[in-house]
């Protein structure tokens, strides 16, 4: 569908416009500034994102940003500040706007990203339409398309929490689920220590960032060992499930990989290869992209 | 509600953020950069700002850009990127997208608007979110919140249209009501050659938008003569509809306001003057703010 919009409405980089669609963020280089700005922009809406009867107020409003900085995160970049674009439906009343409105802050306030504005309207359900723009280095930021051959894939964290919290409701997992930290610190780090030739978050799912991944680099993939559960998830839910928000990244092949950055994991877990661009590999059998992808509907 | 917002999450200006909500763009002002940068968000809704059964996908495509365009007119830049976010509803078939990329490409292909990213989602309802990012000279942006004791109160085009379209459904003020035209080269005449002293965009209806501009501005405005009315409007729909997406701006008393900028008429309604901000009047008697406000339901 990107593909019928791009014929159709001109996608040219000038303007200052570094990069367009098709990356966790856009990039866009103001004349004579030392920095890129970023700016991703994330829908989260009621029955698709969340249901009323078992997210609470603040946890959306913690996931509606929490997304947006993720992205900003995966290119390693620091956010500054947020546009909320909201349409609250009947059933919200005054409670659910102030529970929504402390989770937002928190978290804003946790990462110093100031609301620069929006708008508001009423809507039959909840909509809520986040952008964040982000600043990083002229030149620095990390792409998912730079990926080289020989590069070594690594993850964050542990995965498939989101998606065993989805399924259990309870526990440590639905906590995670509710309230994904978004790596902010660990983007920087990729960036300015570690070397990373490539980065993305993994919101959709392992097995299709990696495809999207790989494809966009224009390699093939090939996983050499499972990545870390998520005490409670399955392997299936660690490779196919979304909303984990953890980073998937590249370093260049003789790069070592500290164990953890504050307390975060992080695990190599295979190779970039020459190849089928997009071909993903778990061992011998090919890793088919099954995450969750809005035009075909829930893996899990 | 904004102000509940505003108690929770911090709207500093640092960051390089010059001007933060309540007006119809932030400002942003990158480190060294000679131009400043504005950032507009607007939601369009099913159901709320369109419905499928008489708004054509062309026309919905059309007015999502058209709102952001229209904001970036107002302060007197020039469009140069927006984002889309769009959740489509199981009704909206290929047809459908076809016709509203169709009307918002043509719209961004005139402006010379890119199309930098977006998200996509599917959702029980349609749902777009705009954010349109426009350039104008450090420092010169019009804001509604610098008009001046004695100031002419000017506005640009015929008012109406757009509610009485709504109201008949045919005709002239029908294709008024769906293809707004956003001011954006009367926007820049204002700000380069009128020396206007403030401006917004008539989104919401002249009532309530000149009441903001002048609570903004700390005045009260008086208005001398009725607005132009588009043709087979009625005073009320002139005074109270929305959706005009024509300019309210104010000059100095002592500027000479041009019949018509480009072929739309500008006319002079009334004074800027000292007094209860925020109040306007009409002759003798007080105009209350009867615009549309979705948190009070329609006028029209």
């Amino acid at each position: 569908m990107l593909e019928q919009i791009a014929r159709r409405v001109p996608f040219l980089r000038r303007s200052g416009l570094v990069l367009g669609p098709g990356d966790d963020c856009a990039i866009f280089r103001p004349r004579s500034s030392r920095s890129d700005w970023l700016i991703t922009t994330d829908l989260v809406l009621e029955g698709v994102h969340f249901r009323p009867q078992t997210h609470p107020a603040r946890a959306v409003g913690h996931r509606v940003l929490a997304r947006g900085l993720s992205d900003i995160a995966a290119m390693g970049g620091t956010p500054r500040f947020c546009f909320l674009s909201l349409a609250l439906a009947p059933w919200t009343g005054r409670r659910w706007l102030e529970g929504f409105l402390r989770g937002l802050a928190a978290l804003a306030n946790r990462f110093g990203v100031i609301l620069a504005g929006g708008d508001l309207a009423r809507s039959p359900q909840v909509v809520c339409d986040i952008i964040v723009c982000g600043e990083v280095p002229r030149g620095e930021a990390l792409r998912r398309d730079s990926a080289r051959p020989g590069d070594q894939i690594c993850i964050s964290g542990q995965l498939g929490g989101s998606a065993c919290g989805l399924r259990t409701g309870r526990g440590r997992a639905w906590k995670r689920h509710l309230y994904p930290e978004p790596r902010v610190a660990l983007g920087r780090y990729l960036r300015e220590k570690l070397g990373a030739t490539a980065a993305m978050d993994l919101s959709d799912g392992l097995s299709l960032d990696l495809h999207r991944m790989a494809l966009a680099s224009g390699l093939s993939a090939a996983l050499q060992s499972e990545p870390p559960l998520y005490p409670g998830a399955t392997l299936e839910e660690a490779l196919h499930g979304g909303e984990d928000y953890e980073l998937l990244f590249t370093i260049p092949a003789g790069t070592a990989l500290p164990a953890a950055h504050r307390g975060v994991r992080l695990t190599r877990i295979g190779v970039m290869k020459e190849g089928r661009p997009g071909a993903v590999r778990l061992g011998r059998a090919a890793l088919k992209p099954g995450g969750y992808d809005h035009f075909r509907g829930p893996a899990c």
